[in-house]
């Protein structure tokens, strides 16, 4: 019997095991088990293995297992599948539950909306407190005990936030409105990007953060589990999108979907490096003269992308880490200059002294370590700048940064050696 | 009175606002504030902040603030002033919290030790549920209401981990250990990295961990607010590692501490290039003979450098977010070997056309599309391989990574390049 080992398994772990095994033998031990198992099973589950091993189960069991789902995992497993086959589930799911479905599924999968789930613990600010601890207590038997219960007025708007302590903790006969006091409340509208709710509630160390439309009605929260998975998404997309890779791509990705996701920036690089090659191409009577140029120059330019790319990284993240400030990420860009400065002079002495020693030519040291020195200042500078820029202008901080920052180099590196070398060396 | 905006300010905000103002005045009003709110705000701000600002403060009153935080928070601020003020503020503070502070300094801060903290639910296993929820109870008039309670045995080992809906669910005579009855125990030990820990309690969605040392006695807890820091600061690591920047830089890094940091990867960088202007300086000849392949080279390194440092990010994502698999890490080098000969092919056919049309020497376009091809492979199989072959060498995967892979792919690529160059074009 192939589901005794995932009976006792945690979720977590029975959706590995499942990833492990074949298609065939997934759909064999999902069809065996008990529909909730089988639905927290595969709400664990990998996006590419879930929606592959969703596409090959009956669709009536399959749409029995979303309608066990939390309707969030549900609208997250739909999203990943074609069209048609959404629609065909959706059609045998419960119309009730199909139309929650439905609804997270008209939002953006990167914003608040599109992560937050809808299980949420709402009380009427005119319950008194001994009345809230009964309902969250029988609520207990059938879901989790809630990390904080919603304080709603008339209207359905959230004015408040209680946590099982406060509830404890006021007195029996008090009114809810009267337990919140004055709040700062802090929640985010259900269109911000994803990336805002987790630096949020990163900040405030909450265990969730409430989502609201703006007419401050409560929609949902996003929890503390998702905002890990948020931040793990992030640091990928950032670290995948500096260097034109599919900024959702991971291992378990289908390797044509990859080659697809980064061809066209590999495109946008082969133009880039077109410049920076038009660049010595000017200078080809230059190196006619002195082949040696064409050795050193590489090292220039390979200089100054490393050096900028340590700004990029150091920028990249703290956009990533803080909500954004105009004045301090400024800030942070010119204390990257400073360093690309410094470590541009520093370099620059030693390959100079390197150079000479190796090549007995004194101008030609001084020439390339000049253009070292230049070249590093603008890297660092020109990475720091260009995550800052793009963040400005609305567009993604990370996305090919890297490419553009070494086109960049490149090119000035490439000018300033060899343009300084053909005015001062013959 | 500056002290006012701060009086009702959530301790994140309030660290905030600290850190945006000079010295003086953050010693101005940390003195000014009651010393329990001015605990929680020192405990919430940036590292090298803190440390100024603790550095600053009389000691007995700095003492004082330590006394006041969880001990896990003091001794994270005491990591990072020197010795003689660690020591100064030490003997300042009452012995028995002195005594847990240095305890919890003794830990390696990258390891779970390092990262835990100390105040936690422990119960004994003869206890029964009702009793349980009482003790709980009573405690949540002094401190916060616990995720979960960990029961130990007289011996003082851990023997299980309860919700508070697990205690609330069971019978009120029943004993804590059948409770607990047939449990699959999660937890790390002290001495793992703490990024393990983070994986650990990612893959379960727990609201904290426990740890423990090799006689399972229970040492502390890591809670998801700490995790979440640090996924934050692994992500930094990796990135920031990856180009040979301070693994733990941030903007607020004091520069010359960065320019320390950096310089020694960027020699090494130096030295690496000067490998590759080595293998250019061989084919001097030739470029004298034909200098446009001076400028076409740096396509071809520029573009295999790319190439496989999109691979480099995958795999490094890939070994951040889940444990380390051996197979499934060599399989992932495979899929990139894959994607790299077919990005290489594609993109290799159409520099062939472009370098044709642009130069109508049809023999460089094709020596150069096939370099290009080939070191576009090379670039993605040791982009790929170099975090995979470091994790197994027990090296960080990702620091440097990109410094070593661009190393390579430039050499690689002006071999291959002015190699079938001077073979076939001559
Ligand atoms: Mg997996
Ligand atoms: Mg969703
Ligand atoms: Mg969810
Ligand atoms: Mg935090
Ligand atoms: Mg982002
Ligand atoms: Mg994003
Ligand atoms: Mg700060
Ligand atoms: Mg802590
Ligand atoms: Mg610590
Ligand atoms: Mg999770
Ligand atoms: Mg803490
Ligand atoms: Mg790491
Ligand atoms: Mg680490």
């Amino acid at each position: 019997n192939p589901a005794a080992e995932f009976e006792f398994a945690h979720p977590a772990d029975g959706a590995e095991l499942l990833e492990s095994l074949p298609l065939e033998e997934q759909v064999e031990v999902i069809t065996t088990l008990e529909p909730e198992d089988a639905a927290e099973f595969i709400a664990e589950m990998e996006r590419h293995d879930r929606a592959r091993l969703m596409k090959d189960l009956p669709p009536d069991y399959a749409a029995d297992l979303l309608g066990q789902m939390s309707p969030d995992d549900a609208a997250d497993i739909l999203d990943d599948l074609d069209d048609a086959h959404q629609q065909r589930l959706l059609q045998r799911v419960e119309q009730e539950e199909a139309l929650e479905i439905e609804t997270l599924l008209t939002f953006d999968p990167d914003t608040a909306g599109g992560v937050m789930n809808t299980e949420v613990t709402v009380l009427d600010q005119n319950l008194t407190a001994d009345q809230a601890i009964q309902l969250i207590r029988s609520a207990a038997e059938e879901s989790e005990i809630p990390y904080y219960a919603y304080i709603v007025d008339e209207a359905d708007h959230l004015i408040g936030v209680l946590s099982l302590r406060n509830l404890m903790l006021s007195r029996p006969g008090q009114r809810l409105r009267d337990v919140l006091g004055k709040q700062h409340l802090v929640y985010s509208y259900f269109d911000v990007d994803k990336e805002e709710v987790a630096q949020k509630l990163t900040h405030y160390n909450f265990l969730a953060l409430p989502i609201v439309d703006r007419e401050m009605r409560l929609l949902g929260v996003v929890t503390h589990d998702d905002v890990i998975d948020i931040i793990h998404e992030e640091a990928s997309e950032d670290m995948l999108g500096m260097v034109g890779a599919g900024q959702d791509e991971t291992t378990d990705t289908p390797w044509l979907q990859s080659v697809r996701m980064r061809l066209p920036w590999l495109l946008v690089n082969v133009l880039n490096s077109a410049v920076s090659a038009w660049v010595v191409h000017l200078f080809e009577g230059t190196i006619t003269q002195m082949a040696i140029l064409a050795a050193l120059m590489p090292i220039v330019a390979n200089q100054a992308g490393n050096s900028g790319q340590q700004s990029l990284a150091v920028i990249i993240r703290q956009l990533a880490m803080e909500a954004f400030d105009r004045k301090r990420a400024w800030l942070a860009v010119a204390r990257e200059a400073r360093i690309g400065l410094l470590n541009g002079i520093i370099v620059g002495i030693l390959v100079m002294v390197g150079v000479s020693l190796l090549t007995h030519k004194i101008e030609l040291a001084f020439v390339m370590s000049l253009a070292l020195g230049v070249d590093m200042c603008i890297g660092n500078v020109a990475g720091a700048s260009i995550p800052v820029v793009f963040k400005e202008l609305g567009r993604d901080p990370a996305q090919a940064s890297s490419i553009f920052l070494t086109a960049l180099t490149d090119s000035a590196g490439f000018l300033t050696f060899l343009g300084l070398s053909s005015l001062l060396l013959f």
